[in-house]
């Protein structure tokens, strides 16, 4: 892989950890031990399918502080998200659905599908660095909602909420509460007790993990209706034959994040402060540095460059960065999260986010600096010559 | 593997095929040329997960003669079931929902469901041996039902319907028409526009292809509410980063059943006609054998022999095969599908699939039927000492 380029857009999607990918490849039949089955058959190969199951469930409940029984099984983080939206929304009377401004659209479209069908929708504002705005978390949370979402660390900025604090509010006045963790999982620690959460949501394919593995980390004492009804697993809520390779994988990719993330955090963080510094050098802003953020992401914006260009211009050079958000530059609108926080859609526009991980070097880091230097100077250059 | 027990269960999942693996192992990072990417992303590596995604879905379309937006990939067949009927009921009144009794539960759960919310729940009935009760699918399409479902092939059964015959009557009383071909893709010709269906499921497990993928195949005029909503991802149907691996397994996977079709079924048929013949000779019922079936599927029960103690002697003998149904057999009811077709639930308790595939040779299937003659003339003995 010597002429690959540069992976830097790791809260996109992140290569299967070697570990990982080597406990999966039995249940592909790509090893000595080759294995498959439907783990609700009642046959060996079915009981194999099941233990295997079992053990990743007990690896993932315990990376997050939670017990097994708490863990539903979903082929990713968006049918997580939608499974507790609609499926705590089908089981009460329609009332008041709270969300912060920022939340992935896999949070905000069900959360509008909702409101199609008849629920009130309450969008919580965000200050400009992209934290949760106390008054307005307060106010939202008076008008009694019957669910909130909000979610642990935001995608793109990376800015963290204090969901402990927020959530005490909310739980004091019945409201069922949900944490969108995708992104923190192994970035920061995740903790459904002490969160204080009811759910909460995880996706494999974000720390090291497969593809097509994901959970909703339940209360039990909450009630569901399933997204995907049908032959019953995963104790009602999501039904289909379980995606056993996946799922293994997941396990322990929770379990490996977890492991390294004091140590990986440490190592990503000055990575990222030494972008952030040449960004500044360069003129820059830099969104959301006066909150806490995760320490593998920045997020920033060139005055004058057009931020799908700019990536296009590194993607040539060998670097790959998002522009606004990964997740959903299907559509190139300005970032949903940037126009929250009150920042400028032309200035949005130019938004860029580099994200590190586990495979990130100090040298990959430095080319891309000196890299990013020469584009922004030529852009500028022609920027200049334009007006 | 010299040791492991015969496979006899391939409706409840398969053993991916080794070139399907092949494939997918450079996007689980696990061969010389390893992949991964987001592919939503605008760089190289978003670009080659994307193109890949592109080359499987004229893959599935070809192979089921759809055209390549038509196809919908999903996490599976149970997903994509639910997926037509919620997806398609939330862009309509409500009104009658029909389907037949045999449906798979991933069908008639998500019908339920509809039912809770304010539909009207129409199960048609069928005859003895497991085929549409023609006069009561007539009279359900008199009450001009808005959506309809009935399978191609039955996963217990294998018991196929006249989808083409039927489906007339029902497009012209002005029904969305959908078809669960989970289990015909790659046994039976399955052609989405022959078939003149608005909306078809498949699996990518049930024909050499890895789990976690499925689609919905649907007619782009048909109006879909997503069950997944989220990033947009496919048309906006499905939302969620795109399980590339999965995807990309899928579509060689249906290539190959669709190629191997006709000569995999003429192989098949006569080790499952060897099978049926040593049932009779041994006494017992095979359940729809005079109507069209799959030509990998025998179902069938001994009188007083229990279904649960069959398998788990098989089991133990070194012979996986499923009692009742695979896909629901968390809940050991008599199946289903044997009591819409009036049978007594006693005789359906003793019911057990054997369901042959790519892999079943003829030794395979001699050893099977000399161990079930002992295994049921045990039975028997100890079941006529105990009376
Ligand atoms: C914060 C957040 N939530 C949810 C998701 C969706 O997860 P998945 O891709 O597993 O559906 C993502 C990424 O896509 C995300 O960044
Ligand atoms: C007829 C039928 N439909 C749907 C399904 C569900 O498919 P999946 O396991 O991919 O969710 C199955 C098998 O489980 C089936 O046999």
């Amino acid at each position: 892989m010597s002429f690959a380029p540069v992976y830097l857009d790791w809260n996109a999607t992140t290569p299967i950890a070697p570990e990982v990918r080597d406990a999966m490849l039995p249940w592909l039949g790509a090893a000595e031990s080759a294995r498959f089955g439907n783990a609700s058959s009642r046959h060996e190969y079915g009981r194999q399918a099941r233990a295997a199951i079992d053990e990743a469930r007990a690896q993932v409940a315990t990376a997050v502080g939670a017990h097994a029984t708490e863990v539903i099984f979903t082929s990713g983080g968006s049918e997580a998200n939608n499974l507790f939206l609609k499926g705590a929304a089908a089981c009460l009377k329609s009332g008041t659905l709270a969300i912060s401004a920022i939340e992935h659209p896999c949070v905000r479209e069900p959360a509008r599908q909702l409101r199609r069908a008849g629920w009130a929708l309450r969008e919580i504002a965000v200050d400009a660095d992209g934290r949760i705005d106390v008054a307005d978390w307060q106010c939202a949370i008076e008008a009694r909602p019957a669910l909130v979402s909000v979610m642990l660390a935001n995608n793109e900025t990376g800015v963290l909420q204090d969901v402990v604090a927020l959530g005490g509010d909310a739980r004091k006045a019945g409201a069922l509460l949900h944490t969108d963790a995708v992104q923190a999982l192994g970035k920061i620690e995740v903790d459904f007790r002490a969160l204080g959460v009811h759910a909460m949501t995880l996706s494999a394919h974000k720390i090291g993990g497969p593809l097509g593995a994901g959970a909703l980390v339940v209360d039990k004492r909450v009630e569901l209706s399933p997204l995907i009804a049908g032959g019953g697993q995963e104790r009602g809520l999501r039904s289909g034959t379980e995606n056993v390779a996946a799922i293994v994988g997941f396990g322990l990719a929770c379990e490996r994040a977890v492991a390294r993330r004091v140590v990986e955090a440490a190592r990503l963080v000055a990575l990222r402060d030494s972008i952030e510094h040449a960004l500044s050098v360069l003129g820059a802003v830099v969104f959301s540095r006066a909150a806490a953020r995760l320490s593998n992401t920045v997020f920033f914006a060139f005055d004058g460059i057009d931020g799908e260009t700019l990536v296009g211009k590194l993607d040539r050079a060998g670097f790959a960065c998002a522009s606004g958000s990964a997740c959903s530059s299907a559509q190139p609108e300005p970032s949903h999260t940037l126009l929250a926080m009150g920042v400028d859609p032309v200035v949005a526009r130019g938004a860029v986010r580099v994200s590190l991980g586990r495979d990130t070097t100090a040298e990959e880091v430095e080319r891309f600096v000196a890299t990013l230097s020469h584009v922004v100077r030529d852009l500028k250059k022609l920027a200049s010559v334009a007006f």
